[in-house]
């Protein structure tokens, strides 16, 4: 029976407040309206990022609300006017939106699409109001995907289609943290052949970096964190060293200046410890280093460093999405992945149910997962 | 009289210690060792650097010291297997060395040579020695410089000669002041056609930045000053808009991104301020926009932001000398301004003979100077 058009009811887990766990629900989804496209979701990651806005931390968090970012599905129904994607179709959802038509996606100079930013930050679809509803009570959607449900509404600039034969269980990492470091490495610094990169943090981002510093043949890749347990799978990613700053009693900057003559033509931020990210600053080759942010900082957090750094050649930067526009480039990634070439299976460490969520986001803070994917819902 | 080979006595502005003023002094200038040039002095501009360093807040600052780092001047004799220049060659001093060399020279990123630079830091030249004495006391130099001189020596890296057509007078100011601020426009930012600029600070390297943005051909140039003053002269070198920060009640970055709409492509710190330097980053346009900090900032100040500011696409970089290489491009620079496309006599509102140096720097700090002149010695 078609539920097209129709009100779906289903299981979510809804964050109905900062702090608490999340709790699994029957809601409602109301059906996609013009421009809107519901999608049956069949996996998702979970993310640091659903983590922080749990906590209370996010600025722009709002409760009640189904939070995910990084999921997978197929095409449920489509509202009017929607052209890109069909029913039955495989798709990722966008946090970061394109849209193909604003001054951002124009420019030519950054994927940070502003078409649905206003309203995605305030948990609303494009017309200000929510598809989802708990025993009547309207809930939030999150950062215009909302993964943590058997269905789900997105603007058609929030999805984009993908070769169906790859399994979204793995694809649906594209949705964030693969893409996200692999794109910090390959389109936002575009790390260059023989270069020196130092990545900060060996969790999904962080050996996404690795990935992609590697995927563009640089020279030398050194992973830094305080989890020893990390460099195993830091060296199968593409990292030639691996240090814990547990290690050294000296500044870690200092430590990775001393052992590259001088610093690292790259260095990568992905803890969100503003600390973290001076010292990637400051592990900077002086006259040319330069130091990218993708880590998410907690809320009033300030990144600082003396301006000679800077004066003297450093650059600091960030990354969002790993600089990715979403329609146009994530079929390039699947392909890679298809081919061999972008590893995404090996990040996969936990898998739970939907009913296992809240184990999920304990597994992510536990030392030796990378990333859980939960199965939303069999196909 | 030939004076090559002998010691050379003559009049020097002495900075005996931190905080006092200027001490006009007979002064004993050595020959030139191997690789050493020693020029005689004929122009010096004064800079905010300079009174830095003489206001004690310079960590590099030694004293007693001969100050002065943008000057112009004529080859008095030559060193040991010295070829770049040869004896009456018009000459200007550069405090960022160029050995084309060194590793830095070599990377094709950065005009930061590195040849000399602990020496320079340490007031000594290559060969750990001073070549002044003042009463039988060694005198440190400066920036590898040292322009407030009857004569100099400076080091072969450390020096470029020019046309000897124009007036050292006027090209005495590509030694710092016209070269950093153009340069931070065209080379290190490289302002893009039809782009969107803001400067802080309309003193010399601040009008000296608007002048490359109008070089570049950029399509709106923004002077920002407390100094209502500067305005005309802003416009003169290529501003379309100035605005004072004291005319608003709203934090300046705020004011600059609402008339911009979203804020600028490029911006420029010309004040040495951190707030300013904050204030210049968070006045780019999200998505694309690049804060150059050129400006020199007292010592244990540090810059700061939220990480954010960068993750959504601005980057913050520095520009040291304008990115120029002293002896690669400074060839260029003069030809652009025989040419009549550089401006530089422009920049020359107070003069001064070196017996009144102190007045120089009281000049400098009033409001209606952009650069005194010191007319060091007659040719």
């Amino acid at each position: 029976m078609s539920t097209e058009g129709q009100v779906i009811k289903c299981r979510a887990a809804v964050a109905w407040e900062a702090g608490k766990p999340l709790s699994i629900e029957e809601i409602e989804v109301a059906p996609p309206k013009a421009n809107e496209v519901r999608i049956k979701i069949l996996y998702t990651g979970v993310c640091h990022t659903d983590s922080y806005t749990l906590s209370g931390s996010d600025p722009e968090g709002v409760f009640p609300s189904v939070l995910g970012h990084e999921g997978g599905g197929i095409v449920e129904s489509i509202g009017e006017g929607v052209t890109d994607v069909a029913v039955g179709d495989h798709v990722i959802p966008l946090y970061t939106a394109e849209c193909k038509k604003c001054k951002f996606c124009t420019s030519g100079k950054t994927n940070l699409c502003q078409s649905v930013r206003a309203t995605q930050g305030r948990g609303l679809m494009p017309d200000e109001t929510s598809r989802f509803t708990c025993n009547g009570k309207p809930i939030y959607h999150y950062m215009g995907c909302s993964t943590f449900s058997e269905y789900t509404v997105v603007a058609e600039v929030s999805v984009v289609r993908v070769d169906p034969k790859p399994s979204l269980q793995k694809l649906c990492l594209l949705g964030c943290g693969v893409t996200t470091g692999f794109g910090a490495a390959t389109k936002t610094a575009k790390v260059t052949e023989g270069s020196s990169v130092a990545i900060f943090g060996m969790g999904c981002v962080g050996l996404s970096v690795a990935q992609g510093a590697a995927f563009n043949k640089a020279g030398r890749i050194i992973a830094v964190d305080t989890n020893p347990g990390k460099e195993q799978i830091a060296r199968e990613f593409g990292c030639t060293d691996f240090i814990n700053p547990k290690d050294y009693d000296k500044p870690i900057q200092q430590v990775l200046v001393d052992m590259t003559d001088g610093g690292l033509d790259y260095t990568f931020d992905c803890t969100g410890n503003v600390e973290v990210m001076r010292a990637a600053l400051e592990a900077c080759h002086k006259g040319w280093g330069e130091s990218t942010i993708i880590g998410v900082a907690a809320a009033g957090k300030e990144i600082a460093t003396r301006p000679f750094q800077l004066v003297t050649g450093r650059v600091w930067r960030g990354s969002a999405f790993g600089g990715v526009k979403g329609k146009t480039d994530m079929p390039g990634l699947v392909q890679s992945y298809v081919d061999g070439k972008l590893k995404v299976d090996e990040f996969v460490t936990h898998t739970f149910d939907l009913d296992h969520i809240n184990d999920a986001f304990d597994a992510m803070h536990g030392g030796s997962c990378i990333r859980a994917v939960l199965t939303v819902q069999q196909e």
